[in-house]
């Protein structure tokens, strides 16, 4: 039976654009106690931090709460519902999220950070960053905060992934009564992201996580933009 | 720095209308090598096994695959959209998921398994039962499978819960650069839910799980309907 541990990877520190980032988390994972990265771990990396050493910065006034939303609609190819200073828009990505993924919380002050411009690639290039910095065989997820329809409260999703599945289908298996099974379409990575985000906390600078023990089948070529975003003609919102 | 680690609980056989769920938790947990339960466990439960002990079995025509449909209906308060047989609609709870949240997956062939009727009821007894059974002060999670608007896949979420906070509210809490944070509501029992289900498969009749280490200050009283279902006046696509 599979038992999973999640855990941060602390010290990395503030990462400015240029870093190299992969460097940076294999050298903060093997200074840690018990964090050391091995073959077969997932390590779920913010949004924030990789838009950061990409230099996905743009500056604006640091006096106006509000100078950033011309980049809220220059990053949005559709806005689909606004109220108040809220807008809820689709990327060039395709995501669905408020603000087009653009916030100011963890970023210095008279700055805006913008998604990544490909988070899959993203995580492709961590993946082989980590390979070689740490000489291990990892995924690497890119995980981001977003809102949900129906429900309050926000939680991580993957926006890029690389070395996992996006989506694993248990479609036409056989359920524990020996029933073929209807919807089983499991998104495994925005479901660990959400388990990575557990151990990071909002506030508290711990921007990479790491889990352990994922089943060995779902460690395969994947990626969010094509398996996980939901084309606009397939969804019955849009 | 909290470490989780996620793991399920095997041997709990079928579970019919009337069974003692939390008694056959504790046991089968108690009987397992290095999965019994300890006080601040989080404790997982899937839907379906609640409904079956809570018998919110309903008899469907076993030759039929859409003979459940009618159910779909009579459990809809509001339908949103339809595609084919998919029903997209709101059920007396308020959740917005496929077909009231009514399949036919690990089901005995002949029997459709509705929610139960008050979720957050239904975890707040497992706890109680958890507590006099096993002498431990657990959380409880009820969790179901839920499609989400704009990505494709589904993935786990609560739908009632006991001795976790729904929601963490960290608005206003300083962000890692001294900052004020912004949209900072974490859904973390949706976290949860998500993080049990990568150990329990869809397939694999692990109906249970546990997450261990969980922050102790999400260990209060909380709830999902109140928490974490939005009310219909304040979504943007209802």
């Amino acid at each position: 039976m599979s038992r999973l541990t999640v855990f941060g990877i602390e010290g990395i520190g503030e990462i400015r654009p240029g870093h190299d980032l992969a460097g940076l988390i294999a050298d903060a994972a093997a200074a840690g106690s018990d964090t050391g990265l091995a073959d077969g771990d997932v390590v779920v990396v913010t949004q924030k931090v990789v838009s950061k050493a990409e230099n996905r910065l743009v500056p604006v006034d640091p006096d106006d709460p509000l100078s950033h939303k011309p980049l809220v609609e220059q990053e949005s190819v559709r806005v689909l519902r606004r109220r108040g200073d809220l807008v809820i828009s689709e990327t060039s990505h395709g995501f669905v999220c408020a603000n087009a993924g653009i916030d100011l919380s963890n970023v210095e002050r008279g700055w805006a950070a913008l998604l990544p411009v490909d988070p899959d690639r993203s995580a492709r290039r961590l993946r082989d960053g980590l390979r070689a910095r740490a000489g291990v065989e990892v995924a690497v997820i890119v995980s981001d905060t977003f809102g949900r329809t129906w429900r309050r409260g926000v939680t991580d999703v993957a926006i890029g992934c690389a070395g996992v599945a996006g989506i694993v289908d248990l479609r036409g298996t056989e359920d524990a009564l020996g029933r073929e099974m209807q919807v089983t379409e499991v998104a495994v990575v925005d479901e660990l992201a959400a388990a990575a985000e557990l151990v990071m906390g909002k506030a508290s600078g711990v921007p990479v996580a790491v889990v352990r023990g994922v089943d060995a089948t779902w460690l395969r070529d994947g990626n969010v933009l094509d398996e996980v975003v939901r084309h606009p003609n397939d969804d019955l919102f849009r």
